[in-house]
């Protein structure tokens, strides 16, 4: 008789809701995609052609959903402003939880997730920081931790989206938390993995413009930024987040040590294929997120599944989630205010800088 | 209630067969693998850790295996001296047949393989060249057809193996039918691939030398060789296949057109890392084919699945691998007695140069 | 009869020196290397050698080469101390000046040079920021300018030198100015080029760490640095410049525009040559920043050679260069009290953000 | 007073005739352009312009020039068809000789050069193999001969321009000795090079279409063509010429040894620019050979007069470029023939495979 498989829910149905959904459904063997909700009557209408078929309940309450008998999980790919509320939901519920990024917009709501997560210790809770699971920064990471590139001092990393001129951003940017809390905490959860997980800020300092959709500015948020995290132990991050890439997606990372420097996607591409025309030689680049990290997706479904069921470490702590939306709210303050930021060396603001 | 699955049994559970059998248990969501053979105990005994325990029924002998009840398909993996008798017999037991690439090592049992198909019109029946499964193949080939480059002339291609010192490579030789056979079948795929599939072969030139392993020669073979494939309708592939290569596998195509170029691979590379260290930037490679194919076998898994399943369309014909092997035994005779091999334009062989 | 040829003179023959006296003598057909100078006996004994046999007058005393018969011009190359001193005293005797950057390592001396220059309109006065000879740099400049990016948004740039174990650099720090004067000048020019010479700026931000040299500390620097640099027309520039890289010089540009990107040696490269072994796939890359600019270098030599026999315009003005120092040691006066730095739009310093 | 310059004369100002006098006129320190000829007006017009005013003596007659006092060398870029004719001239009046490649299109032909040039083992006598000068052939030479790839053995190598459609080669081809001859001449003296001047060829076999230029027929010559060499102590190199290149000049070459693998120029390139832009990201590459090979070119120059003047080592032996026409011309020979050729281990013709 075959293992059992984990019976797991998926929450929201949007862009990623889908992927995940489909994610848990048919690339990830030991488990069991079960029931999926939305409160959206057209992604309820994808889900009855593309998940009803093979067996998966829909619901377009929450709710209702997380009391199906036997559910073990839940995936949570709602609005991040309900990220929170559910996966607290969830564990109250009894229930393994892998919630998108972010947690909250604010640290006080990520606080609470995490707060949620002590109470129930025997469930696995993780952050869905997706860049974790790409085998092309595990293995930059693996070089690093072998003493590859001797102590890592630097790091550099950008978020650069391909330009989406429908305006989708500017709406989007109401309840996002803004650039650096919705695209660069990728960059500062990437630093704060090759730095170290207790790496404590010192100072924070950000510029910003709206080069391309000045409406941006009526929900404080701009569509290019640039931020500089300082850390208490003698360490930088750099950080560069766009949305207005001509080309495709973009996402960059370096760390650069005593000895040597890891480079991550530093010649973005599609595929293999170069193209050879009038002009030059040209190779394209993924379009989105997800044609860069396809597969670090399922690889994050294969291992969450694997931890519920075998009681297994997840692959990083929850609490670094906190941290990084604690890194990212002040480089957004700081984007918009225009003032560098400081920190002590237990974490609290200061107000002049400290050396 | 889901819709039925795909009952496959998977023939030889060496290297590759393991592999296929893992991609049809775990990776190939409509499929379902309920059989595995092989006349091997120490496979055996892998399979009883890895797929017995998921409801895989294990035979060591083949002829049992093909009479299980429900059985609707088989994927060849065994020696390659036995996939043309294993193929025909599962024809003959009303099953898809996936066999592994070449179909024979000459064009006569090839072409047996073909002859039974045509009596099982209802039955889909693939040679597994993988590469016509890679995304990045897939788009070059998309390229060509929508006239990026013009009229398709030069081929050029290799497989490069990274040197096995184990010996292996020598005793294989005995039965691969030689590096053309062996290797440059997927290159003399591709080119037939690109150029058409009813490319009519001119003549064909090689040479050889065996820079590391001279025991190859006892079995009439070479360990690295280069030849020359000219089509009648003035189109040219050239090939390299090698056995030596030091960092990895180094498996490059292009296609050179009247107004471009289209290169696959021509950068191979393991991930998305560079490496900055004393001695300048490196990069890993693959150290085999599986690291540069893994998701090709993956998609011509579920390819071949769904066209059982729907019976749809095959992505390529079966004869074209006769033809293929034609051309690899040509280039393999070519190498060994240093003639230029020539044909007529209808396939004969020919004495002289035909101009 | 053969036109004229630029009768020049060298004003120190340290490592750039040697350079510049040498590109007069052999790569510049248009000038005449009638004179060089050095206070230091080992440079003196060089020019012995390199310089005397072809006709070079050899001096101890920069003054006395200055009244040299029929001298033109000078390139001056000595310590980053005496730039402006010496390039005003060539002015004085009516001679053209390529000063090596910065003229001074503040405001106030880069200043006087400018304000010399303008007494002297007939004279070619050009500060050496070789990056602007560069061929690759005019090329992404050009096509900067014809549109292809559309309107540049944010630049990025980093001058990045292999790490010098001699200790020189520690030295070196007491009058270099700091890592953001003598390193980041470059980019920060670039900045200015490709942005526009009349870019206000509105703020700068920096961190720096040393990571590898603590001893820099006694003289206010740092080993590795980044730096945000916004100016009032809604533009960006974020800046890195390190000592301490393994593999060798790394300088790399990116600008960023609303239509597309422009990448400056994003991959560096010693040369053509890729090496595949043991380990996967190598290039190496130049060890200082001589491998990287050399040509840059001859071609500045052969342009201020011909600005001056023609009465031709210089390719930028030397206003910029002053900019560039006031830029530089914002970013420096950031980086070591850790505060962001205001300026309001007419260039003043002001003691709050100014949104 | 300044080391004696060399006295050198150019023969022919045509394409690259113009390139060698101005690399002699500028960009040689020690040499000195003393006259130069051509029977063509307006190439004599364009000398007028741009040798006249510099001290350079022009005439339409090559046999009057070489007469001209003080004259110490002469470099020849006249047609192929009296480069040995002008070579052996200009040995009989004691002038040093570097003639632009091939020597001639027959061996015949190529061998009266060396045979002049064994009667005069005081001059130096030279042929044009510019990519000898190349630093980054000259780096994968230096590392093949430290032994970083084991022994040498596959040698692969391509000469492709872009595309003229001005009809120029088919004119061209009457006279050009053909593509092998003319194109793949470069790559037959680098495989001899990499392989060793003496190595012996045992095969060659060939095959060509022409995809663009039908009317090379008429030459017995074609646009797009692959080549085997075969060398008697087991080494191989495989050649490719084109003629209709889309993107640019796209010349490759790949030493493969036992241990490793170096590539020169595997990614073309014009400059360190690269283009974000819809579409993805491009680099543009050399329209000809010279945006590829102008330093070497200038190096040839510097090293040739070096030679001369302090009577020292030429970099290479005058014999192996009638070595390489030998090989181009079976390799012409073979493609027009469509037989393969076969040679014994003295270099006679033979009817029949060797093993």
């Amino acid at each position: 008789m075959p293992p059992q498989k984990l019976k797991i829910a998926c929450a929201g149905l949007g862009r990623m809701g889908k992927r995940h959904a489909l994610h848990f459904l048919n690339r990830t063997p030991r488990a069991e995609l079960v029931a999926a909700s939305s409160p959206d009557p057209v992604e309820i209408q994808w889900a009855k052609q593309h998940l009803e078929p093979y067996g998966v309940r829909l619901y377009t309450d929450y709710d209702e959903m997380i009391q199906q008998e036997g559910l073990q999980a839940v995936v949570i790919a709602s609005a991040t402003v309900v990220h929170a509320e559910q996966s607290i939901k969830a564990m109250e519920k009894n229930l393994h939880v892998l919630c998108e990024k972010p947690l909250g917009t604010t640290v006080e709501i990520s606080q609470s997730v995490v707060d949620a997560a002590r109470k129930h210790p025997h469930l696995k809770v993780m952050c869905g920081f997706s860049r974790r699971f790409d085998s092309s920064y595990r293995d930059a990471h693996a070089k690093m931790d072998s003493g590859l590139i001797g102590r890592p001092s630097i790091f550099r990393s950008q978020t650069c989206d391909m330009l989406d001129p429908s305006g989708f951003f500017v709406a989007y940017a109401e309840f996002s938390g803004g650039i650096f809390v919705d695209c660069s905490i990728h960059d500062i959860d990437l630093a704060l993995w090759f730095f170290g997980q207790d790496s404590q800020v010192k100072s924070v300092a950000a510029s910003g413009i709206t080069a391309v959709q000045p409406e941006l500015r009526k929900h404080n948020d701009r569509d290019n930024a640039v931020g500089i995290v300082e850390f208490w132990d003698g360490k930088i991050a750099h950080l560069f987040a766009s949305r207005m890439m001509a080309a495709g997606q973009d996402d960059a990372t370096e760390i650069i040590g005593t000895e040597g420097k890891l480079q991550v996607n530093a010649q973005p591409m599609q595929n293999l294929v170069n193209i050879y025309e009038k002009g030059g030689v040209r190779r394209e680049i993924p379009p989105h997120y997800y044609g860069r990290f396809e597969q670090a997706f399922v690889t994050e479904s294969n291992e969450f599944t694997a931890a519920c069921l075998d009681d297994g470490k997840l692959p990083f702590k929850l609490a670094g989630a906190v941290q990084a939306v604690k890194i990212g709210c002040a480089l957004q303050e700081a984007l918009i205010t225009g003032k560098k930021i400081y920190f002590d060396e237990v974490g609290r603001r200061s107000e002049k800088a400290l050396l």
